[in-house]
């Protein structure tokens, strides 16, 4: 799979590292490990926000580690699709050759991501732009929706039926259509849209299996029936399980 | 959500372990922690096997842990799907009561998962039995296809794609159907159904992208194209990974 590249051997490797969903103890032993071990750590956090991954991983940082934060830019007014894409390219464009710059000079470069770094994650958006120009390493992390099943306590899907996973920012429309006839499902990236998604629930008939779990894992986790965040002002960082009904359907025991 | 249960107050805790999809440094902080203080750890195998639960923590468990082997049931006449199901539901009827005795005793018990357990997880047919009899406690894992991807080094899904996660075990034609117009998509299970994916993921198009892994953190790892796996007796926990060109078809520069 992978084609010859010339790489200087004196590089540093660059790992993306899954931390998981928020638990510090919810990562793994591998990720604490290459946290602990690569001289550089990098993480994208909001500006003026504390970063969620690093907050994760800063217990296992040392004084002599090197911690690069870099904040997201801030769009203040409103933009197009295209400017806000040429924005955030800008963004890691920049990002990426400061990380370059770093594994020139031989050192391994750590760069954090929440959940898991090619499930969504922001690790990516480096990995595209250095994997071909770098070693690098992928390490798994546990996602948001595991954590939001366990937190729930429901099976989310089991034995053949398909799993849907969803982005809250899509159309509305397009959600719905999407929710037609799905065995299990998670939306996830809800924030400002979850009117929008229970109405597309409520439409694909769905309303009373839908479970709705805010900052999973999390000591301010939260877990309620979508039907009853009615008022809620979710954070991004929420998402809605449809569990299938495989064991549901199935009596646990026939007696 | 949870409604108010009489549970003896002596009672043992029942925790639902996700392991991870096989590294042992893949495991969690928490999932390490549980393991190794729970009284009785148990988990499933098929008969004659070595149990890839149970190789992912035997590090972990101290002698003076009781730990609970059980066996698959093995059928080996052909059977009809609802004989089929008849058989495992007596068997986990059976596991989950012998697990239900030591929560009684007041003994906590860890029951190890692959992966993460409310994902297509064993856990899940002994939490659908015990979990409203007993306190229970389930520790997500890192999933199979992020190890995957993670091998393969390809983003698996980005921005407002969709991901379907497809068990490979579903008949061919509704494989086919489901494939038709997806962003991204995995294939579990795949197995002796390796042919068969392989025509579902051609006629939709999808050739070019779909990759193959076996046994993906495990040593034996491969990452194959899937058009190069003609040949391959495929393991039942290999999979497909159909990566969304999200982040492909958005140029790292536009210099």
């Amino acid at each position: 799979m992978n084609e010859p590249r010339r790489i200087a051997p004196t590089a540093g490797r660059l790992y993306g590292v899954g931390v998981g969903p928020g638990d510090p103890e919810l990562i793994t032993i591998k990720a604490q490990r290459i946290v602990r071990s690569c001289p550089v750590v990098v993480h994208f956090a909001a500006r003026g926000r504390r970063g969620n991954a690093w907050s994760i991983v800063e217990a296992l940082v040392a004084p002599d580690q090197r911690v690069l934060r870099m904040d997201y830019p801030v769009t203040t007014e409103a933009v197009t699709k295209a400017e806000y894409e040429r924005v955030i390219d800008d963004f890691y464009d920049v990002a990426s050759e400061t990380i370059a710059e770093q594994l020139t000079h031989g050192h391994d470069v750590a760069v954090l991501c929440e959940g898991d770094p090619l499930f969504y994650g922001s690790y990516m958006y480096v990995h595209h732009r250095l994997a071909t120009r770098f070693d690098s390493t992928v390490v798994p992390g546990v996602t948001s929706f595991s954590a939001a099943s366990a937190a729930a306590g429901v099976p989310l899907v089991s034995l053949n039926e398909v799993l849907t996973v969803l982005p809250g920012v899509m159309p509305v429309d397009d959600l719905k259509a999407a929710l037609v006839d799905v065995d299990a499902a998670v939306i996830i990236k809800v924030g400002r849209h979850l009117g929008d998604i229970r109405s597309a629930v409520d439409a694909a008939g769905l309303g009373e299996d839908a479970i709705y779990v805010e900052r999973a894992s999390w000591p301010d986790q939260r877990v309620l029936l979508l039907s009853e965040a009615a008022d809620v002002r979710a954070p991004y960082f929420s998402l809605v399980l449809i569990p299938g009904r495989g064991l549901r359907d199935r009596s646990p025991t026939r007696r």
